[in-house]
């Protein structure tokens, strides 16, 4: 697989680390970083994630492939204009919701030079110090709309994810969007949530904290994750989100039906239940 | 520290976890299960947990410590019989519930042998075979209502736990059973609802299972976690629970509200008032 000159736009947790991958598994050229803040953009060269930081125009016309990890709202009003100025350079992004990107660039004429992707990969931390080795391995990444991109543009950034180490499924945006909801969305809702049910509770007594135990370090560390990143995504997938939030509500007023009403054989049955997830999770 | 025979009634994941600890801090003179499935049983003993299983009485007899590590609703009608018959044996119990424990042995005249603990740590898995070495170490553990236990009976209880490397934390009875609401059961239940909440959705389509990711796994791995066991604590700290959920409900909708209307600069300040659980996770 021939080497390319890269330029990863947000050199935070998610560029950061497929910088890290991308230098790893030998697959740039060289790497420029374009990045807004000037902290992380200092902190990006320190810790070596890329060689060297330009401004987006530069950026674009010294590159042959363009990753885009930043905001969706941002992304979704950058996309047409970084199109614009692309000639045959592939670009592609990582953000996580599909559909108003898509929509933006879909009469745009350079539209199969963009490949719309989604790895599923993440920490609640962010920023360039937070970018990790070996991240995206083993996981899923999500191709949208594939046949709306240049099959060479499409063939290069599977390639790219296959050598990160990353399995690839293709689904189109409407579904993307949908599933996204359910299986990484929601999971952020209900622990910035249980969050704040528990500091709203803890203005009243700091113990609760001593005893906080590795259950509620996992059900609750998501709550960490930066606002930038998540209010956008939110708003971008804002109908999906009521609907799984809407179920999840639902879902929890089972549990409080069964405590208040005693009833301890529903209560049994919603758990065992819910104890089908094993079949998934490992 | 002298040895002790130490019995353990129910041998699953706590109790076969404290084996493991008593025997590799070099804290039991012998080790004995008292476990009611035979299942189990032999799978104890296969394990090398325990050196050999007794039935109940004989087990009490023959030792000088007793820890009870079996669900909270047996546990409490099993204590004022153990009890009954136990004569300057030490018992201590890891339950997670305290309050209705306590108040089931507070007139007996051999209270004063009991020590009420709740050793804050736990996985997802149940039985003998999800026993694991080091557990406990760098949790914290909670003794309820101290001044009921004779002096000699919580002094060696917390060398055991200090020796295990438990931090030692002590509160009444009630305080315990509101801030383990807080921090431990209301996670159990979020956990469930969210299985079920996306295990819903699984039956129109198995796609999402594929997307997971270790946010989502983080949310839900708790979701695996015995009815056996979880039922009878949420039983038995029904209105705290009930009370943590209420809140836990009102949260979720302060972000579906935001979400209707859309209302983003308030979805924004709810996020980063749940990022300030940093201060407590590390």
């Amino acid at each position: 697989m021939e080497r390319k000159k890269i330029c990863i736009v947000g050199v935070g947790l998610i560029g950061g680390s497929m910088a890290l991958q991308l230098n790893e598994k030998g697959l740039a050229a060289g790497l420029i970083g374009v990045e807004s803040s000037e902290i992380h953009a200092s902190r990006a060269l320190e810790l070596g994630l890329v060689d060297e930081i330009l401004p987006l125009d530069q950026a674009i016309r010294n590159s042959e492939a363009i990753v885009l990890a930043i905001p969706v709202d941002t992304l979704t009003g950058l996309l047409p204009q970084i199109l614009d100025q692309v000639t045959n350079q592939i670009v592609f992004d990582a953000g996580s919701t599909k559909e108003q990107l898509i929509e933006a660039v879909k009469d745009h004429p350079k539209r199969g030079r963009f490949v719309a992707t989604h790895p599923m990969w993440g920490t609640e931390y962010s920023g360039p110090a937070a970018a990790v080795k070996h991240a995206f391995e083993n996981k899923a990444v999500v191709i949208c709309n594939a046949t709306d991109s240049d099959e060479d543009a499409v063939e290069w950034v599977k390639q790219v994810y296959r050598k990160i180490g990353m399995h690839l499924l293709e689904m189109d945006a409407v579904s993307h969007d949908l599933h996204a909801a359910y299986v990484s969305h929601i999971s952020h809702i209900t622990s910035f949530a249980l969050a704040n049910t528990v500091l709203e509770k803890e203005r009243e007594d700091e113990a609760i904290f001593e005893m906080a135990s590795a259950g509620f370090e996992s059900t609750v560390r998501l709550a960490k994750s930066n606002p930038a990143m998540w209010v956008p995504i939110f708003k971008q997938n804002r109908e999906n989100v009521l609907d799984v939030l809407n179920e999840h509500i639902a879902q929890l007023r089972k549990f409080k039906s069964c405590l208040e009403k005693e009833n301890y054989d529903y209560l049994q049955e919603l758990i065992e239940n819910a104890n089908r997830i094993r079949r998934i999770l490992k």
